[in-house]
């Protein structure tokens, strides 16, 4: 069964309570257990974290390729300043997928550009809880094609 | 039961044959065929349509909104350049979602922004013939949530 | 009697329908039949057309050379990507005179830059539909002084 | 019986003498006086005013303001630099109209951006003296449609 | 008792009836008030003078080396533009303090550069009225500490 | 009685040894030991906290908002660089202030541009420690008006 | 007997007519004959084809892969704005030519940059219509060395 | 006898003051009386004119075409963002050489574009008042060669 | 004995696993080794350390300044982006050597601006683990000249 | 006969050995035995030149203005940042043209702008050592039509 | 007696027979022989010297050092371009000034950057062969005043 | 025994003259002297050669590939302007080691860029003359490991 890793950047602690005209009105728990409620019926296993701290999501990236077969990462702000998380994805071996609930792109200036995108299998934006959702399924049939 | 407009812009009917290793092996038709299987298992209904002109892909947006519950479209190299889809996309009043097959950020300085992006509801780019069957997941369970 | 096309670019055809707050309420149709009754008190005689499509504009200008005395053109999301209808405007020989329905100057970064306008014989903005009619009479009134 | 005025920025008292293939060959008292005789037959009273000082036409747009119905504005050169006008003509709660002689999009690249057209009605621009005619006749319709 | 200029740039006259949700409901008199107030508290002497003229700011802060101890300027639009205001600001020997009402990193992105900040002691701003009210502790405790 | 975080970014810890006349001389011991002195001539209570961790602080933000009514943040080199502390500062419902001790709009161009400023109520920079104290004022007085 | 397809874009259609101090005093017809002529010359078969819309080109250049050995082709106007244009050179396998009537370099700033250029062949620009006769040599050499 | 202009900027009236090591330590005066001295013996009338409002510069261009054979000019702050002087100094028909006390390639980066020097016959910087001086030589001759 | 601290940045732990083309195929505890080696043979004592959080790094560079000589510092990803390390390393007294394992100029654009380097004494670049070595030498030769 | 000059810039004399698959296998003397069989056939002399230096190029197109009909000319590395060639080539009264043997537009960002281009009759690009033959049949018939 | 040198660089030799519109009709020896005739009344002594060579100006900078007081540089194309000429001219201890024939500032945008003019005393651009001969009297009074 | 050229760039000729607080206090000889002891400890033969002439330094780097094992290149000015000699470099196939004197990432913008070292092996600035002899170093232990 494979079991991948639903990585949650800074600030998605607050979720439900921030500004839930743009990030949506569910909690980050409420949003983990739809998750895997998603995963049981894929047969899939799934560990969530969340963290503040940029260093603290590298290293969360480095263990998960000893265990994972894949990676869900919302890098939230440090999506469009991170070179280190960048190469902390690069330089992992398992597929990860870029998500965010928001749609970046429809926003202020400098969260149209993102230093992780182009080092991850795709990216997925604009869908509130769903973004991580549908990564999941992009994950679980990763292999299939 | 809902029906959708899977509208790809140009030079996507040369798929398969194109640059396999950046936009995969399948063609056109093989999409297409793979998109309306899954449909019919979600229960939806589709049309597809293809063109290499600005002005053709405008119109079919327009038309779209009298009979489409929603539209999945790969504006192709119009994403990057073009004013006047944006516009189109705008100003119809069903959802929208891009699509991409390749991972876009990890291409040319050009495909790094998206004109269209800002006024779709979410976008999705990486996952090759999967990024329009995710697009498919999303518009399903669009009104769910 | 002189004879002067109303050329529409893209998107126009949605007028009235399309965000009214920015274009205002009239529809295509009745932009034209008050612009035609305005050039009727004028003595002069409009053509209108309108086009998705750059190569239709630009085939249109083209051939409006033959039989008009000039052009009031609203290039809409071509304003500011064309190159091409920047060209077809410079190699006929009658005036054209550009024409936006909302403030393009107050809108997004991206609508400020006209490649048109500089070929043109001047530009007119952010008069809904009296920017036609404003037009009208500057053409109307271009060889009196 | 409306009121208007006509707002005249730097260099503009020097027109007729100025770069006429640039600026055309009337004065301004010429431009004035044609710009009279249009507004008896609009039914409309207008007062001018010319001044070379940002600080002297910031505090002639304050002043219309207690008495004025709405103001054609030619802000010269003071276009592409003067925050401080802006924001005067966004303090005013009458409508303002931007106008230029010449086509300002066509000529040095620094001329391409106006400060002051964002928070006017409209702009109007490349038409000579007409410019101001074709504003008075936009100020005059301003409440018809 | 030292004795400090309150110098309001561009458009401040308007005070209380210009855009409230932005800068405030207090008129220019008003704040002119609130600070004397305070001023007498701290046994500080003020004056206050306003001019929508870059020159007449200039003058005044020329004059104002001949007689004040420090300087608290609100240089409103010319913030981002005037050089000339800068060099008169390095130019005399008292200390001056850069005040704004708004958030004006907040605003349109041509805000977000003063030209005069670099050569102030420093600057308060999104402060409403209050924003001059702490420049003028700054000044009375400049030489404190 | 009201409660106020001063939070204090990276590098502050080294206050009073690092780069003196750029800085100041006093300890961030020596700060805090001032403020507090300040907050309870207000009647206000502060706490202090010092992290060079992004995570951290970020922490911190959130954490304040259960029980503080205000903070006072210095975000030192993150200022410049840091969407995720842009982020938790928007998520959170107090008001928050930005500080610098010296005036970062005279020093290296990177330091001119703050990403935190435009979601905090105002900033106040260069008046060495004076710029805390000045926020707790402000703060204090936040409700008066 | 090899066969290639001489392509061209926007506006070419007016040539002779169309500022001839810039793009020579040829018509299209002219210009189409001296290539036969030459093309005659080489043991060559030339088709030729002309569009105004980015889209007919994109089309040309599909369905010239299936018959053509080779393609000259003038974009201009799209030169410097269609990546969809330059996604069709990139997709089909057959040599393809860029060429240019004027020396675009010596013009407006704009026209400095080709998207097209990086996925041709090479390029040639500033011979007139002896512009494509030389991409006619270099086709005809093309497998020779 | 011809006789000149010798038009000072802002701030120039400082003179003397005003950071000497960057500007020297003559007083406007004594510059004034060094031009008039090296005019008597170049046979030449001066007169000179200091203001600090851009409107005052403007007004004594224009007047100064009424009178005078030359116009030496030192814009000042305004040299960079005045777009109203440089129309001024186009405006008028008699030659303009702008001249710089301190040199204005090597101070900040904004001070190293003036909008004036295009339009004027030349431009000398760096010499303190000899600027002023060999300014006034080069109108001396100028009609020599 | 001077005793220097080796600090290395993010995602350097997983060296010799991670793009061995790019970093080379030794591991971490591999090069620290070599590095001790070389270490003994100079009579120079080494501490190591290694973090994949900013903070952890600046907190490693401050107390370094109260027992190390010199540190040698690979800042890795936050080289680019890390306003809060460049203050770090000004901060403290004691020589900085920013050292990459690759030849940073010659990747991603973004990878060309180094933030620490000019406050560092100098840079080594592009020797793999001998970029540290290298180092290591001008560290120990510091005060020889 | 005429007479050309086939002037080859920097690191010229290396080819064949430098870069094949981006410069080809022919050495500078082979493209010189190539061009002189081609020249006999047209009835054209040549000579050629190869320089390292920019002031030697520069040399060398002076004297060419005395003795030949035209140039074609590499000018290497020097094409993107040369003015001064630029110039040289502006300043003679003969014809010259830039050739190119690789794709310049399809490599790095700072090899797509070219100086020189600008002054030269035309340019032609990425066809190996057919670049110069190309270029000789252009000056061969440009006296032609 | 003191003595300069006037050093001429890039395709100034060609002076008088290039583009005189812009750089005007005396030749190179023209303009030496009026040089050393004013030289003779100032009771100086003038060396000249031109070089096409970048190479040839620094060396020809380095030896005046040994020999002259002061350097009249006109340094033509490489004015924009040359770093290594702008150190050469910071490296030597005796004044120089930058001189051009025509007035950079209203030509091309990439003339109008100096790099050298920042190390220079001062420049002087526009006068023709008298920016060369003002030069020479700025040099002739350097140490008056 | 290896053989290695140290080739030096413009201006350093005049090393130990030329600003000592920012090159150090010894001169070109005594640099190579130093250089030439350290080469005899490690058994490599060294030769010096200095240019100020980009054409000299790239016939230097060309003659060294036929007798040089290795070069160590400090490109002085010409490391941000120089593409010829960045081809030069890339052209020959022997390792080259760029190094600067000064730490150029702290100087003036324009130094930051480097042209240069992207093409060579690794670079190594801010260590006075020690950065050649880390240099050697680096190339002596280059095939070691």
């Amino acid at each position: 069964m494979p079991v991948f890793l639903v990585l949650h950047g800074p600030n998605i602690n607050l979720l439900g309570k921030r500004e839930p005209e743009v990030y949506g009105k569910l909690t980050l728990e409420e949003i983990n257990d739809c998750l895997e409620k998603a995963a049981v019926e894929l047969n899939i296993q799934l560990k969530t974290f969340q963290s503040n701290s940029e260093g603290g999501l590298i290293d969360a990236l480095h263990e998960a390729q000893t265990w994972a077969d894949g990676v869900i990462f919302n890098p939230g702000g440090y999506t469009h300043t991170s070179v280190a998380l960048r190469d902390a994805v690069a330089a992992i071996h398992i597929p990860v997928i870029e998500v965010h609930l928001s749609n970046i792109s429809g926003r202020e200036e400098f969260r149209h550009t993102s230093l992780i995108a182009p080092v991850c299998q795709g990216s997925i934006a604009g869908f509130g809880w769903r973004s991580y959702w549908l990564a999941l399924q992009a994950l679980a049939t990763h292999n299939l094609d």
